[in-house]
């Protein structure tokens, strides 16, 4: 009965087949409001309901519901019992054309603190001494934060700086003010430039714990060096931003 | 007793000071060691022994044992049985300086290739439409890629293109040429800039099937609004990178 064993085969396959077509207008649908989330393209912070949505985007109900399903995973809206979906994401924006410290850039949004974690003298290792043109061994400052935004915490900052500079950091009003103003006003220049990587990794427990995120989180993972106007390299950092909290924005020209 | 009941309530405490201070430490090494494996920095992709790293860098061997633990959880290491500790990273940078596609820029990484999910055209939703700045509900190109590097997926790319321009890719080689290369041949103008914004996210189960990772893995989601050299917006993307695949480095100035 070569009919039946055709059925037999075919059914579970297409309904493989229609999960993965929904699956993937969810993702093509959750893109497209995850964009409107983070701009602040719902009046008012709430989603249409999800009718609408359908209608809107002329998809099925449970294409909606999935792709909501979605942007909940991420934390970026809630369902609320009699109310509908609501926007409840935290998450700010970064600047990706300009180097500048997190206080300066979040200044709009809100008050930023630090937790100074660890702060003392290390002897550099090699990765440390080389990127900041230092002999291996010569002691740098070390300083550890766990960054707030109104108190929620952000990101986890490890800082390297040469200790001639970093000394005077001792005494500074660490809790309130981004390493970059210090730097400035230590150095009496402005900062030049800075290499960057940026890196998404799924946060180990401990980092997860004090950055009071689930275990596996998606954090952003920043390295930065940064070099005074003259050049020297006198800050190197590695920052785990709450992947839930922080977006790195920019504009890329084609030709330089 | 006071004396005694100081030391039951301390003695946990200790410990976990104990562990919170190793936990410390390992992220600390990590994000030396992290730079070192991306970078090349081990010749031969062998890293020292445990004994070795540990005077290194002045640390317990408990420490260096975490801290490559870090590492293995995001693939960048394997431990092989009588070797000791290799670098099994896969991972490549991609320019934040200049707009490039993916197979401009990995070139020296191998050959990209592209598996096309889905092309054709659809009613521009909203969100799309306005950022295209064509009319809502407008038919424009939906093309969905999943992108290889050497047969190893890279990234699932979301791609909308105005249709006079996306009516030409269709009949083009889009599994082996990216589409800026062709939007440059199709208009007869160089590509001007994009806006973009880069984020960690945990993958949802389908995208992470697609992308042949494991559930929940970290990814860097770029969304991408490229524009012509006149100023036209023409392609607006939602990328997912693999997280353990991708980096993307750069420079920053502090003034502009």
């Amino acid at each position: 009965m070569p009919a039946e064993r055709t059925r037999e085969h075919t059914a579970p396959l297409a309904a493989a087949r229609r999960r993965r077509l929904r699956a993937d207008r969810a993702r093509q649908l959750a893109d497209l409001l995850r964009h409107l989330v983070l701009t602040g393209g719902f009046p008012g912070g709430a989603l249409p309901h999800e009718d609408i949505l359908a209608a809107e985007y002329e998809v099925s109900r449970n294409t909606v519901r999935h792709a909501l399903d979605l942007l909940r995973a991420e934390q970026l809206v809630e369902r609320l019992p009699g109310v509908g979906t609501v926007v409840v994401a935290e998450k700010y924006s970064h600047g990706l054309d300009r180097l500048m410290g997190l206080a300066e850039t979040l200044r709009e949004h809100g008050r930023v603190t630090n937790e100074v974690r660890t702060m003392g003298p290390v002897a550099a290792p090699a990765p440390v001494a080389e990127r900041l043109r230092l002999p291996t061994g010569t002691d740098v400052l070390y300083v550890e934060r766990l960054r707030k935004l109104n108190g929620l915490p952000l990101s986890l900052d490890l800082t390297y700086l040469p200790l001639d500079i970093g000394s005077e950091l001792i005494g500074a009003d660490l809790e309130n003010t981004d390493v970059f103003r210090l730097l400035e006003q230590i150095t009496g220049q402005p900062l030049g430039h800075a290499e960057i990587t940026l890196e998404a990794v799924n946060a180990d427990a401990h980092s997860a714990t004090v950055l009071q995120a689930p275990r596996g989180t998606a954090v952003l993972m920043l390295e930065r060096l940064t070099h005074l106007c003259d050049g020297r390299p006198v800050d190197l950092e590695f920052i785990r931003f709450r992947g839930d909290r922080i977006a790195m924005s920019g504009l890329l020209r084609r030709s330089l």
